[in-house]
């Protein structure tokens, strides 16, 4: 078990790639690379589980491809849920494999509950798991969490994050079209939705014994940019949390649109790219220079993800 | 797979028990009766395989207890995704034991993501997985999910629902203290945001193909009362939607509190009480007239909250 603060962790793995970039990991078995689904061996449609090897097969390539390149892997849980028991042990499996690898694992699990059921939540997907038969390395260092219930829906999730040095974001503004509706809506003090949760989680994250001696907190957000003056309103009012930004690529957000949600300084945030990289062996651009090579398209894919965030850090 | 519409389904069952209540079943290993976690056989405190198998054969002991009694029970996944896949995997064998005994069976997983995550989500955990080697009855017949990424995020789930005929309760008003921070905040118009996301609720439960013939929508709410008017409110902007009530029992919900959340006609809300009835052993009340005979007061604690509730909905 690390005895370093999350924050830190982050800092200094941003610092040792040189870049503040992060590939989501969602993968479907219909899109993946044709080589891997015909070696699936299926015996019929049905055979969950042969779909499932070759979407651990898949996912354990492109993790061993983009290891090198960033600092953070991103590994959604909604998509090894769609194979119940067996698949989140895979999705467990993954995120060992990815910390094996020395990368930063955010597990996207957006969960969040009343106090008691949040607490096993956090127990299931952040705390240390030393006493029950479980590998430390197989818990992701930090997760995502769903703010609606209030702070005492979160508590457990940060109280986990103190104890366990792990880190928590917490979803702020959110990059669908709809999140607009309930985030994006004005309060009576003027303020939006997603503003006055910046205030709460901003608040959070100063909590003892979570900020880092980079000056970060281990508590962060998610942070989807809309407009440049709204995203910097964000920006500062949650200055010791670091963003973690998706959007970027297949949903529409370019190096324009993400660099107000740096600091000053070109810190503090954490650039997600997911089907942009993972599937780019779907895309003609890199079929064209790769053919049927789909590691070389996602390799490729994920150093064009790296230029294009670095020119949006560029003072 | 059946073929009626899941509001139907719920008031057939609820017409049938003559009750509109809910058992929750939110197990820890460390709550169980004794003589079921002193069977348990561990060669270590860390024998998480041991754990689950007894937190398992409490929750069919507790369902056989209660399936004659409630129309439904609600499995709260959080309990069982602290044992990671083998938990998921327990949840799942629980769904498909108390379906088999003829309960209604809400999964309250509390899920919610962007689109495309949110459809992986609704495959996991509502849809009929025919074309996967599942069974039908491991699949709840509802589930609980979170609206703070609005419409596109919701709209899975909905089209899961009346795909399947399954049935959806969407977080309104949750029973923790903290809600009010977030969920009773004014908005500019003057209602809260519960208030503003039952307009949604409300809106998105009319959609074709969802409303059964009992007239209500297969796209229910999740509303633990506060005070009455306010609860009143939310009945009159949700008329044609399923309350499911938690909070009765442990979380300090009362017969007088939940009896806002009915229609004039005594329908229209399922009261969940959880760690009231599943735990009955622990109280001294129960303990005097069984002593150490857990299922004897797991029974009467449930046909206790079945009288309380009763008294809510006499005209």
């Amino acid at each position: 078990m690390t005895d370093q603060n999350f924050a830190d962790r982050l800092s200094a793995a941003i610092r040792a790639k040189r870049t503040s970039t992060c590939v989501g990991i969602d993968p479907l078995y219909e899109r993946l690379p044709a080589d891997i689904s015909e070696r699936a061996g299926f015996d019929d449609e049905s055979d969950n589980e042969c779909a499932l090897d070759a979407v651990r097969e898949f996912c354990r390539a492109v993790i061993k491809i983009v290891a090198p390149l960033v600092p953070v892997v991103k590994i959604n849980a909604a998509f090894f849920e769609t194979y119940y028991g067996p698949g989140l042990e895979a999705y467990f499996d993954l995120v060992q494999e990815a910390r094996s690898r020395g990368l930063i694992v955010i597990g996207d699990v957006k969960r969040g509950d009343v106090g008691h059921s949040s607490a096993a939540y956090a127990q299931a997907h952040l705390s240390h798991p030393s006493l029950r038969d479980a590998d430390e390395l197989m818990i992701p260092d930090a997760i995502t969490v769903n703010p609606y219930f209030g702070l005492d829906g979160v508590k457990p999730f940060i109280d986990a994050a103190r104890r366990d040095q792990k880190g928590v974001f917490v979803l702020v503004q959110t990059s669908n079209e709809s999140a607009v509706n309930i985030q994006g809506a004005k309060l009576a003090d003027g303020q939006t939705v997603a503003q006055s949760i910046a205030r709460m989680v901003h608040e959070w994250s100063g909590d003892d014994g979570l900020i880092g001696s980079c000056g970060y907190s281990s508590i962060g957000a998610v942070v989807s940019p809309r407009d440049a003056a709204s995203t910097a309103v964000l920006r500062s009012l949650m200055p010791r949390c670091f963003f973690l930004v998706p959007g970027f690529g297949a949903q529409g957000r370019d190096s324009g649109d993400v660099a107000p949600c740096f600091n000053p300084d070109g810190g503090g945030a954490i650039v997600t790219a997911s089907r942009s990289v993972i599937y780019a062996y779907e895309e003609m651009k890199y079929i064209e220079l790769y053919a049927s090579e789909w590691e070389k398209c996602v390799e490729r894919a994920c150093r064009d993800f790296i230029s294009a965030v670095a020119s949006a850090t560029k003072p």
